[in-house]
């Protein structure tokens, strides 16, 4: 199954577009995306049995992210050794990179992005998104917890990222639309293997990152076990998974983003998000 | 004005108890705290001419959180300089400390804490609530977006906190009930000197920290200047500010917090909360 959030209404993706879900459900379940994800098991359920009346042709520019209102954000850092290796950073082994991007960094799969200055770069990021209430879950149970997934950047300004002295990562990574998510979610039973999803990302054209989330470090399920052995995670709750190797600031010459840039960022089996950097408009 | 989060209704401050707003607005404001902070403005106004007819003795142990449910809850390291003194840490002079503590950390000002084990660590901190929403504010108009303050506990465990490659200081703070807050919230004019308010916590009766927010590195307004700059707060947003010197890790003899610790923490001007630290139930 494959859910868009389409100008703030829930979809069901069909072949040719989507199913309005309030509409096909006489009112059972409400147009609010964000709110899904709280009676998400009865909704998967209801979704299985739908009779697709009505097809609705989707509208790229009104896509919202899939999740646009968690009460958690959680982001993995260093979960890719290749890029570990290429940030100069430590390869973490039992331990996890864990902060946050703040969510009013949220925007849409294909929204443009106010480039604030400094050093903006792009990070290629599986984003998983929950929909059970996940607290103390073993890995092996791990993905039975997940809504599903979806792709997302995160957008990181370099310079307030690794600010001294002591370097906390979140805020330069949350900047008004620095988290984008798209352009649906996909449940883990359309995938072959979810625990193996091509990714990567082209800036004007030129292939910049490409990888596989069965080169993290730590996989989906572990990451899921490791945060939920300290907290719970809510339904809506969202995971940045961490990203592949080729982000701007380690290649050579570096390759940071600037105003009239595109960023395409594409998921195999999950879609393409195209992201365009503007400039303030004052 | 003082309002309180109490057994889930929003309630406004009155000599001998309070007053429940949902009764004495017939309706106009619901009962949920968490949504007060989007019409603040409004609640404000009628709570100047409100008429205090039927007042209720507060239930202490019935007192929530003042933000239960805020979309963002940031937090600043570092902030007097007796405690990055002690912490060995770098004073910080133009760039700040921030992290977040996730949500589902947030308790009321009397409840409960487990303690998960490892180095569990106190450090006593104003928490400014904000009532409007704040992007791009100058620093002399910064108070008046603020809905009022509260006395809040960043729980700390110092191992997760710390942990390398790259210490990231959310998670380690974020163990279920480590954000305790209030026991109010009380707006700005209600203080002789808003940035000058004392607060401290005690230990079993013991004195642990003792400090004033007029040594703050970063001053409330500086703070929501610098975290405007970068991306928008909302009204029931909440900011931990910082800690003064004092805390158990760096004592000598340390003195951290085990099961059965009471931790009272108290701000002149807003009141007192009791958080006792409890073995797990399992």
């Amino acid at each position: 199954m494959k859910i868009i959030n389409t100008n703030g209404r829930l979809g069901l993706v069909r072949p040719g577009g989507y199913v309005d879900v309030e509409e096909a459900s006489n009112g059972e379940f409400g147009p609010d995306v964000a709110s899904i994800y709280d009676r998400w098991d009865e909704f998967v359920e209801w979704a299985g049995a739908v009779d697709a009346s009505s097809i609705v042709e989707v509208d790229p520019a009104g896509l919202g992210a899939p999740s646009p209102r968690p009460r958690q954000v959680f982001a993995i850092g260093l979960n890719y050794r290749d890029h570990a290796e290429e940030a100069n950073m430590q390869i973490p082994t039992d331990s996890m990179v864990v902060f946050t991007k703040f969510a009013s960094s949220i925007t849409g799969p294909n929204d443009d992005i106010v480039h604030p200055g400094g050093s903006v770069d792009f990070e290629t990021e599986l984003v998983v998104i929950m929909g059970r209430k996940a607290f103390h879950v073993d890995r092996a149970d791990a993905w039975s917890f997940v809504a599903g997934v979806t792709m997302g950047q995160d957008v990181s300004e370099r310079e307030l990222q690794l600010r001294p002295p002591s370097p906390q990562f979140g805020l330069g990574k949350s900047y008004p639309g620095f988290s984008p998510m798209g352009p649906c979610l996909v449940t883990p039973d359309e995938f072959a293997d979810c625990d193996d999803i091509e990714l990567g990302c082209r800036v004007n054209g030129e292939q910049m990152q490409k990888g596989r989330t069965g080169n993290m470090i730590f996989p989906v399920a572990r990451v899921i076990e490791y945060l939920s052995a300290v907290l719970p995670l809510y339904p809506g709750d969202v995971i940045f998974t961490g990203t592949p190797a080729g982000v701007g600031v380690a290649r050579d010459p570096a390759r940071l983003l600037s105003v009239g840039d595109e960023l395409v960022t594409h998921g195999v089996g999950i879609g393409e998000m195209h992201n365009r950097f503007v400039a303030p408009s004052d």
